[in-house]
């Protein structure tokens, strides 16, 4: 039986950018596991009620509900241990945990630089929940919060020092192949991509450099989804 | 024939500090293998020529003379792989990578607190060559560099939020037990409290409690050196 996932869309239904979801596309793909993903909105609680909980990634497995992006990673590894490791063994999967967390902090790391192109972005019906929960998280309006963006990259771009120093290295976060913990890392740069023109990293940036060739992976899987050329 | 280590001491040649060091001391441990560790100061550079540069760790092993922290655990990896694994695998040790580049990230990061520290405790000898190579570094001098530490607590704090989220979900980076991700990332915890009377880390942080997981670990081998009780 074929996977399906709820995935985050913007206006646009083929519009993709949940850094969250996109951790689990890559998971998937690196499983070899195909899926159907279903855009889905902030909105739609209804929907993906049988998780427990309202937010997304939720992938359906059958008769199971699976939510949060990381339980979703180890269900995966667990429920198919005969196609391709997520993690590199026992150790890998506990070494794979910070990187987790890494990609959180990278996530709020990215918020002032496009959460009003996020707001510009999303379905009609889910304005007015973006803007009131992510106020009252940030503590003033998307607006205030986004503005003078560009002064703050310098501080952000030398924030990425210790990735980009390991991806100056190697390859990938995980060595010569990527990993979990690579899309793990992946998404936020991806969801930034997905939902903003606005130029986080240098062209020549190693972390953009790996980013890329992780876009390439998979048949271009995470290249072809509408996105913006930075 | 027991392995010799270069080990960056205090005026009194007992107080072991080097963040570099501690990391290779518990791989050593790990590895279950003896060494002998010498008290080196920052000055002696001709005790460590034959390792072709002036930096420790410096590991002897037999004729050959191995430097940097990340190749010394390499090498301890791959000439003794019967013994207990540093990396976890192949794909633990390019996960490893990372936690080391954190790692050096984290002892800048702590320098602004400890670095008046270190001039009070090192050898006499060695207080000209740390003082004027250090201020070339940081671009003012140690007590202006160090002034005002409490203010900035809050902030180096809350740049630990990975690692805390991390130790909390799970008692070491690597999992359930330690491997050389932790030792990398301790090793500059146990550098400021071998060297500084600062209290960094609060008492019920889950950083400094995996900290003290692993004072305990090898017989209390880190916890028996000279430091300080914060």
């Amino acid at each position: 039986m074929t996977l399906r996932l709820y995935d985050l869309a913007g206006a646009e239904p083929e519009r993709r950018f949940s850094p969250y979801c996109w951790r689990t596309r890559l998971a998937l793909a690196h499983k070899g596991l195909a899926v159907e993903t279903i855009p889905w909105r902030f909105t739609e609680k209804a929907a993906i009620a049988a998780s427990g909980q309202g937010l997304v990634p939720v992938l359906v497995d059958g008769d199971r509900w699976v939510s949060d992006s990381w339980t979703i990673a180890n269900y995966l590894e667990d429920t198919y241990p005969e196609r391709p490791s997520l993690f590199g063994g026992a150790a890998g999967r506990g070494l794979t945990r910070y990187y987790s967390t890494v990609a959180d902090g990278l996530v709020a790391a990215i918020f002032p630089f496009v959460a009003l192109d996020i707001l510009d972005r999303i379905a009609a019906e889910d304005r007015d929940y973006f803007r009131t929960s992510r106020e009252k998280r940030v503590g003033t309006t998307l607006e205030a919060f986004t503005a003078g963006r560009e002064t703050k990259l310098p501080a952000f771009r030398s924030g990425l020092t210790p990735l980009r120093r390991t991806l100056t290295a190697q390859p990938f976060l995980a060595g010569d192949e990527p990993l979990y913990a690579d899309y793990a890392v992946f998404g936020p740069l991806q969801w930034a991509r997905c939902i903003s023109p606005f130029e986080l990293l240098e062209k020549d940036d190693p972390v953009r450099l790996w980013r890329d060739r992780l876009l390439d992976r998979f048949g271009g899987l995470a290249r072809k989804s509408p996105a913006y050329d930075v």
